[in-house]
């Protein structure tokens, strides 16, 4: 094999990132081969490690560290028992941990309902989401899901789904501008967007 | 170490490649380690076949395959032994050689004439480049530089250097937007920009 079919085939996977194209893609490879013991050894090695110590928490979605049972955050005593933050992505549970805005249970998705992508209520964690219901007792559920068509579809669902149980079900307040998601948001935006939630 | 640790060195590692910020590393990293069997998995075996198959020729700089002496374009008796391209990079050759409008020799500076940098003539591979001018007794000098101060400055030097020589010297046609890299240009702009080039 050629080196540069080396150098093509990194950047064939480099490309496969969100938001980078084949051309940035190939930038990228040639600055790591160009450095094979600086930048290409540390992302290679950070890509091992992370690899090997993170997983997905079977109760809430959330990263935790590989031979954990629960991620912290559920293992968390002192956290708010009666109130639970639905998310779309794990990610978002970091961002809105740190806009300190939210001191309760979280759960992750992991995707939305979306009839055009074939995506179903049971293709997503939704039926982990009603076992805790009953199993946890929260007063309070939480959606903080993006802003777009199925991620509303996905808020009016689950409103239904948990109509006349005695729960209160919110969103998060629009303070999010429309058609973007939950991981741009700044702090202070989703703070208020948490405080200002509105019943669904 | 916390799971999220590991993630945030990751998003760090890949905050350092070209064009990547904070929150598309971020975003990245989430992505990366959703499927370790997948992505993360093509990606770290790509760094590291990478990092270990390719190389940089030593006479040219062009990228070569591990264990060569040369790379193929150098050892290619095939090639124009009259004319060679200067360019900075060696991701810039390849784009060239896509063009299809050279069939020559080739030679990567690695960098420019910056002294806003504090790189100078003896900070590029130029002194390689005068002694394969001695052995090789090129006719014609291509500069394939990018289209700003510091290119002009190393194009400048160069075209001083070997005044007098007997040698011409010319760069690429000014077919490529002003401001703007080789590497970013189509193949038909550069093809142009070859046939146009001009006595510095």
């Amino acid at each position: 094999v050629k080196a540069s079919e080396y150098l093509e085939r990194l950047a064939d996977s480099l490309a496969k990132l969100p938001g980078v194209g084949k051309r940035s893609a190939e930038r990228m490879a040639y600055r790591l081969v160009s450095e094979p013991h600086g930048l290409l050894a540390e992302l290679a090695q950070a890509l091992q490690e992370a690899g090997a110590q993170v997983r997905f928490c079977p109760q809430c979605g959330c990263i935790m560290t590989a031979g954990e049972a629960l991620c912290r955050l559920c293992a968390d005593a002192g956290r708010d028992q009666d109130v639970v933050c639905v998310v779309e992505d794990p990610i978002d549970i970091l961002t809105i941990e740190k806009s300190g805005g939210f001191h309760g249970r979280y759960h992750a998705l992991m995707g939305k309902i979306s009839p055009m992508q074939g995506s179903g209520p049971d293709d997503i964690r939704l039926h982990i989401l009603f076992e805790r219901i009953e199993r946890e007792h929260f007063k309070e559920i939480i959606l903080a899901l993006n802003t777009n068509v199925e991620s509303d579809a996905t808020a009016a669902y689950i409103g239904e789904a948990l109509k006349n149980r005695g729960i209160r079900v919110s969103r998060l307040a629009f303070g999010l501008p429309v058609g973007s998601g939950i991981a741009y948001a700044d702090p202070l935006t989703l703070a208020r967007a948490l405080k200002g939630r509105q019943e669904v």
